[in-house]
């Protein structure tokens, strides 16, 4: 199932180009807020014959007459796994970017997870803001990105499918550093709309092997990044079962894997493509922030 | 005003030994959810008739008859400002547990803020749980925690004032580690319970100089951090101009300013006590993680 949010926080099942709305299957309390779709996750067991029926009476709108938002625009948490491609960190241990950090290309077997700030979500209708920092670069990472579905706490490796809901698109915006002055890395990644997911959800089941999904990002229809899930260093069941021993992980809590090699410079006019097989793509022009 | 959040998502303002339940000026909506003091905190301005009206009309509850939340359990955004007070940057300079990397004792005029997971929040009535790992230090952090009440957008340090909702006592608990192989900072301080706040929110117009409050810090009884927010290296108009230039701060928001000098380690068995000028005293057992 691949599920959008869509215009004032409609819950949209697509199928092609169309989309259905299914809302009304979450609790009224949720409607309009960003939270519904968090609340979908939560009781999505119980919601399935509500969800079944809403399918089968809802008309089919033209998904592009509807306004796709972030699909989880409140994550609880933002957790994200550094070096997590060898490729990449062989790229950036010879880059003018090379972390000052040694620490920060080791994996996450290592290191364990960093936080992004939820307020730097944004969605497959949103451009990439660059704020005003002029000789600064900016990065562009494509991420395999994990949804929380069933509260995952102390989850052994082997069960975290079971607290897995589904996957999108995620992008991991990052300032870059030249030299020892760098900044915090949270912050270097945590501006607004330097996390783009979407264009939606696609449901676990519908994902067979999340350890083997291509991922492909282009910049003005130039291939930047491609590589394959299966090169992850730490795989998924390893980084839930990491993070699910620090903090309970709840449903619509977001994980990005990681980026592999490629990285490089976004600037202002650019339009940023990035695929995973079976999930969608998200196209974002890249702009000047207005404010 | 002292707000807190007590049982069932309550919200009480707090007279002393007394509290007074005014949920209801709250749409009703966001009863019963972690939500419902984000509401609150968003519409305070125009909530301030029904406000008053509740406190003349509710019923005083002993404060020893309810349970304490945390007073804002689901922040959308927790960020910390790292190195900030002259003493613990040297300190820290010549620990065991010096920083690898060496922008970790920069302050955040330099280095900017680091992100911790929204779900390392706890509250007054929560023990700080330790996660099994044996040989390991964690550290007590006693830092003033600023509430963002109106949404901060490139707010310049001047007109930071308006934006601020209030004030919390937080701790920010952190895992240790000697030696050059140090996880993520970011990790190390968003285990659960890592992030005790309360214990109720003070509003601004009762704290008339934040940059000029006492903080201290009792584990057992004994003093073992004490300083005043004057020698906070970058003030809380800096601090929130910088954030909000990142990101934007949505009500409900936390900003944790920093430590000072005299942090150290904790232990099962251990009572942490913190105290801060005007916004009362968290006393919170340290216990063994029960998962």
């Amino acid at each position: 199932m691949r599920i959008a949010l869509f215009d004032q926080y409609r819950i949209g099942i697509v199928d092609g180009a169309a989309v259905r709305d299914v809302t009304d299957v979450v609790d009224s309390r949720w409607h309009g807020t960003p939270y519904v779709i968090n609340e979908l996750i939560e009781h999505f067991d119980e919601l399935q014959a509500p969800l079944r029926a809403a399918l089968a009476s809802a008309e089919e709108l033209p998904l592009a007459d509807v306004t796709l938002l972030p699909p989880v625009p409140r994550p609880g948490q933002l957790l994200a796994a550094p070096a997590n491609y060898h490729a990449h960190v062989t790229e950036m241990s010879t880059s003018q970017y090379r972390p000052t950090n040694a620490q920060a290309l080791q994996s996450p077997r290592e290191v364990g997870f960093f936080v992004k700030s939820s307020g730097s979500i944004s969605g497959p209708s949103d451009a990439i803001e660059l704020p005003p920092m002029p000789g600064r670069a900016f990065h562009h990472e494509v991420e395999l990105g994990i949804v929380i579905g069933k509260p995952a706490r102390g989850v052994p490796a082997e069960r975290v499918a079971d607290h897995i809901f589904g996957y999108v698109i995620l992008l991991d915006l990052t300032l870059r550093t030249e030299g020892e002055r760098q900044e915090e890395r949270t912050m270097r990644k945590s501006f607004e709309t330097f996390t783009p997911i979407g264009p939606f959800i696609v449901t676990a089941d519908e994902v067979p092997d999340p350890g083997d999904l291509d991922l492909k990002l282009w910049v003005n229809g130039e291939l930047r990044q491609q590589a394959n899930t299966r090169d992850l260093i730490v795989g998924i069941g390893e980084l839930i079962e990491q993070a699910s021993n620090v903090v309970t992980l709840r449903p619509g809590d977001i994980y990005a894997t990681g980026t592999p090699e490629g990285v490089g410079p976004i600037e202002v006019g650019d339009v940023v493509r990035a695929e995973i097989d079976g999930l969608g793509e998200l196209s974002l022009p890249v702009v000047k922030r207005g404010w």
